[in-house]
């Protein structure tokens, strides 16, 4: 229930066109987001860009560019992510400034030129983490951030991990994606001050059990204060650390 | 090496009182930590006013103590958590200010009077999961973030999430806490913009199997950007929370 | 044995036309099932209005019609669960009334007109739980119940589910499906009376450990009296969900 | 905010005591409990009889009477689950009514003479599932429920099932407890008509794992339309079987 | 070492032919298993009639071929479990002798007339578990011992289990494969006296986990006795219910 | 109802003292065990020795002694397995028969001089294995099979095992009991030609995770043919073994 | 920082041609390798003739051969390890020296003539196993190890292994590779007196879950100082043994 | 048999004293280990010093002092693990040079002065590994390796394991104790030439699952080449660690 509508129920009772008693059971049947939640929801379309973001996995193409359609008419942004390459051609045809990032599986549809803001800095073990990665990365610039990208310095080689010291003290928040033994953020988190979200991955064979063991491993984490993602969700770390990343940006 | 020494070092050898050769071997065999890290650990200790923290589980009072007197010797602000009524007793005996926060499980020495900071909200969804939730504030505030708090506002009674809904939109960054079906996360990651972090406790019995129920639902939230934490991990939620909190707040 | 068998027999005794011994012989030996359980099943029969489910899953669709030949001998109505388009396909061919519910992969056979009772409520809370919540709804019709159906409300957007509060308040039970975390049972579960019945699905990626997750969440609800199918089982949802729908419907 | 506090504000509005303005103002600031969910609790007290169950696990008998205390404040009926001797004398020192069921760890305080509705049979696999099939009992009893019990009668002499066959096919809702194999539901699944709802218990050893097994064997149940219940949730069971025992009761 | 070796050397020894030096020396690299173990293996061949069995999953049909090659180079029996269709073909073009046993996934080779011993049962709860149960009963057959089979008899349907129980008692050992709740050996095993051997199958979906479920269920069975093997191994327990057989049969 | 009872209410009918339909009646509310399974039990009480085993875990030593009453009411035998020595002490005071096997924490109540039949190996790993190996012994010995045992013959010293070779071979069943690896049954089921059956422990620590590793090691032995038990089910194997040790040796 | 680099500054600031504190500076950003682990690496490719095995699990042929063409501008040697054909034949057309080991899917570049090193034994139960082995075998002959082979002599016929005991004796360090029950690493760890290294395959089916249950049977297994691998990490375990190997052969 | 019974034996034969048929009769029914096994023991005790440990968990004071008295009979050094206070003072008692390691659970009695040998390196992550490090530590030194501890240098402070990296590169094997993320190995085995030993202990809480989660980590390692034990079993460790020690060194 708009304001406007609200304003004229009383309007009503006020002028005694309508009872009490019926404005009393049009409050009671009122649905609740008429009041606030679509407010709400309006907000979060106008502070972030985009409103919705579509998870293709399990979906056919003509469900996805069905929903693109819906989603383009109220707004110039579109992110799909798990997009196959078949769905990746089908929104290419709908809408011609559809890119798609290959490795990364996702659609992205943005206006010409939007700022960037923020530095988040992302992070990969090893170079089969990379999906993962860029499915962060498209996902944050995409929505605004600012995003740069160190891959494949894991634990093994630790020094490739001290050589970068420096950059990784200066970013503002940090995602570290990592499969196999997922000890990268143990190590990273001890390094530097800022949030640091990890991401396992399904990388590996055997006991890493589809990415439980680095699950396992980032949760237990030594190190202090690390916010720990789903196996694989790059686009759930991209979103926690954009909404990082904007802290102290809004002006 | 303190950037005293080296210089005192490299002055000698522009002052030709030692070799270059000896300043090489000086160099070599120095600890790396004593070129940078030992910065990066002052540089942590002047920004949240305390270098380390006590995990008192499995430890004696004997133990505990005996770190916390090279701590307190270093640092005027002292954080022990996991801590026995019993090791609580020695710390206070040690240092009259150590204040026992007995739900929490958490003895904290601070300074007198420390400026709070932002605003960091924790929400519980029992009142079972109040110990870990408070090990979380008192961490928080013993670190200098400001924390509110709103206790046993489960999933099961949703409309008492939505009578804070307004408190919940203020926020700088949310914890949630919650144990047996871990849901409330992906209510209000659901309501709010800013990060929120997720913390399973093991509250519950049967197939919660110590927390790990909670556990799978929070990094299975279908709301996106939740960052979740170890079970009953408090302390670990609260690290993040405030460096996320810091962000835009120095100066 | 029916009744007038065992009368003939003891009448046979009292007549001495048999021994004591062979009688004691002959109900030593007497199939337990033959007086009662047979009766059983007759009863089931015409209460429910078909005999026996073809679950399809790793049948031959010549197995299927071999089935289901002998079942619509005895009886008007199929129902058959998890079947592929091909196995559809020959279900169709042995009986042209035969419609294919190609979402739910159900094959269903009904008569002509078939009086729907209660009301039962099916809700989703994502768009890819809509075949196990349809293969419910079907399931449900079938047997003659009055089904309708709410889809894509997730916990993450919590005010969809509010805007049905009052179609919720009316249902005589809701059968919550839901994969990823299987948040939603326990919210519904919180705002309704009636019986709710939760579906876990397979839904997800990463630690849903193929709906393990939303299993274990859903059976760790917070909102009490929640019955918990097995993962995907949407039949078996609808056949306790009848169950409970035709409570004080029958006369 | 209740109908007669809303009343009279529309009233003051209609009256012309107070404006539009003030009256959208004071909506807008309303807790949304206050609109509709307030009353749907209200509501659930008067069909139920009390209000809210105490689970006494990991709380102090002080707090345990604290919270009955309030409780029986707004409510002349009390319901506490995993009571442990001591919080059971401290609730009975509380309210002389008190009824301490030590085998289902509940106190219950009711009404002198509660008319008992429907028909639940509660069915226990060996003698040491009976503690959580008297949780349920109980639970279901003080709710307004009439249940009856068959205690110890496990599928390794499963003719002890069948001697009570025809006391099985007249209950209107039956609760079926197992721990170990947990294969009792299976059979009298197999058996009634009317809902089943299983409840495993931890009972076994070795690789019950703590009630998993029974878990499982539920969840699988050959038999169609079980509900399944967390480990040891009599409790949950006696909720959920309540509200269907109370379909076409009420009048 | 055969044992008409062994008498050489030491009749050499008797004769002055060599020193006792040289004895021990040889005595002391001899292989164990010339002594007995070789023995053994032979005593195995005469009693069973076939020295090893080809267990073909994961081997290309040549190296199938060639293994079975070298067996009936030594025996006039073989027995391949696992066989794919392909695999099949090829040990019939070995020899024209083979029968292949689709469902169960078995090549056999045996002598024109074995006699049979004994009576093994085996009983299945469903038909998608009877490939399981025909592994079994082609392996039991082959090895000579006496096969009957009840299938389809679920614990969902029990009557169907009764039906049978005056065969069941008959038999001297029965094997009961069972998929998804695995209840049926429960139920069996409360009314045989006989050894019963139980197989776990991995029919069923969601959280059978693969057949996990059947097999906790079965090794849980409140009926005492019951011996377990792993999921789908019909042939392991055809081996076992065979070797149970055969006492009391051999003479 | 025994055949006696049986025979005496037929020859009342023959004799005209009761009607066909009070016959009916009789035998129509007679529960099913009467008829059928009670004889079944009578059976089984004459070939064992006894008609039901107490479980002690969980119950007082109250319930206990009440069981043990009403059994030794009726059968010259019992037997309590899990029994703790406070039970044990409350078994010995209601009859003075009664034997405490400590290590086994049986206890026995038996005739003086039973025969002995059979013959039942028994082989444990390690020390720490032999309670629940001696539960096997002591269980089977009750129920009247000859049993021997050897101890500590675990597979890191396996010629402990090649010393007992020949007493293997000669044995009829052998039961094998082992934790941490749980290796010794595959070793065992290669050397000899009998029924085995294997009893994982859960004697061990760290990833033994209380017996699982050795009953899976146990469930997938590459020696075909054993069967195995529950995690430390000496009971339940020594019930299994009797069985397979009667056949051929009654009469 | 090559060492020549850093006498140039301290000669640089020796001569006055620098400041104190600008080299403070220079040594401050100093990235941390350059001190020493470069040096680490170098020594590692001398000592072992190649300095990074590719990991084909998951990237493309393409990817695979950019790598080489890399490695091997640096190095003689190289090896690729779970390679598919496919990037078998792009590895042969990018140096024709390239060896495809099929069974063991890996490619090896090698020297002509390389002198192999100590005794490496790999011992394998069955042979399903033998890829893993192969695996081992043809890492540790590349990297410069004498190996020697016994295949296919699992626990269920343990006279196989201990026709090898002298074999095994002299082995200098063994590697047991097993699938299964994985027994045979307890059996040859209690016969030898080396370094013995176990590695699980995911051979089996069932409740092998994928090489689980081989994993912890190794993991606690009762013989003492067995090291153990992820399952079928064949290459890990031919790292070790190497490294083992090598001691006391460097001269 | 030692090899004097079996000189006699043959000098018996030689000089006609015994007969052919008796010599070889006396062979085949001979102990396999008194040929070739008691040798190994032999060759065993002579290396290594002691040719038992004793696993003190679950066995009681007396046990084990009869266990030891038994071994100090033959042999001048014992070993004991997980040793409670109580047993360490029987132990004490029955021989004054025991010695009780309190951290390490573990009673040793050596001879005085014993030669070490080698270079063993144990690095532990925290200092509540520090029990299991010790159990280690004092195990290999009775063995008689040199052995070397840092302990509490965790990758969260990663500098402190780069301030020992010329210790570790000088070690001939390294022994890394880690809980909790078990990330310290991978770290480690990146930097070191030697073999590597994981220990995983069961330090942590929640999501550490009594160890697994160390243990999982490292079993993936990225780092190659690193051999796992058993959770908390610095015993085995140790065994492996000296073993390899031990190679080159003796003579």
């Amino acid at each position: 229930m708009h304001q406007s509508t609200l304003q004229k129920l009383l309007t009503a009772l006020q002028e005694g066109k309508v009872s009490v008693d019926a404005v009393i059971e049009r409050l009671r049947s009122l649905p609740f987001e008429d009041l606030g939640f679509a407010a709400v929801d309006h907000h979060r379309a106008i502070r972030q860009g985009f409103p919705e973001v579509i998870f293709c996995e399990g979906k056919t193409p003509q469900q996805i560019t069905g929903i693109a359609r819906r989603l383009l008419h109220a707004h110039p942004t579109l992110l799909a992510t798990r997009v196959t390459p078949e769905a990746a051609r089908a929104l290419k045809k709908l809408d011609r400034r559809a890119v798609y990032h290959e490795s990364a599986r996702v659609v992205a549809i943005q206006k010409r030129s939007q700022a960037l803001h923020g530095d988040i800095l992302i992070v990969s073990a090893g170079t089969s983490d990379i999906p993962v990665a860029e499915e962060a990365r498209v996902t944050a610039e995409v929505m605004g951030s600012c995003v740069e990208t160190i891959y494949d310095v894991g634990v093994a080689g630790i020094h490739r991990v001290f050589s970068r010291h420096e950059r990784l003290l200066k970013a503002k928040v940090v995602i570290v994606v990592a499969g196999m033994d997922g000890a990268l953020p143990s190590v990273i988190g001890g390094l530097v001050d800022c949030p640091v979200i990890a991401v396992p991955t399904s990388r590996g064979y055997g006991a890493s059990f589809g990415g439980l063991a680095a699950l396992l491993t980032m949760l237990n984490s030594c190190a202090a204060g690390i916010g720990v993602m789903n196996i694989d969700n790059g686009f759930g770390a991209a979103c926690l650390a954009h909404r990082i990343n904007m802290l102290g940006e809004k002006t």
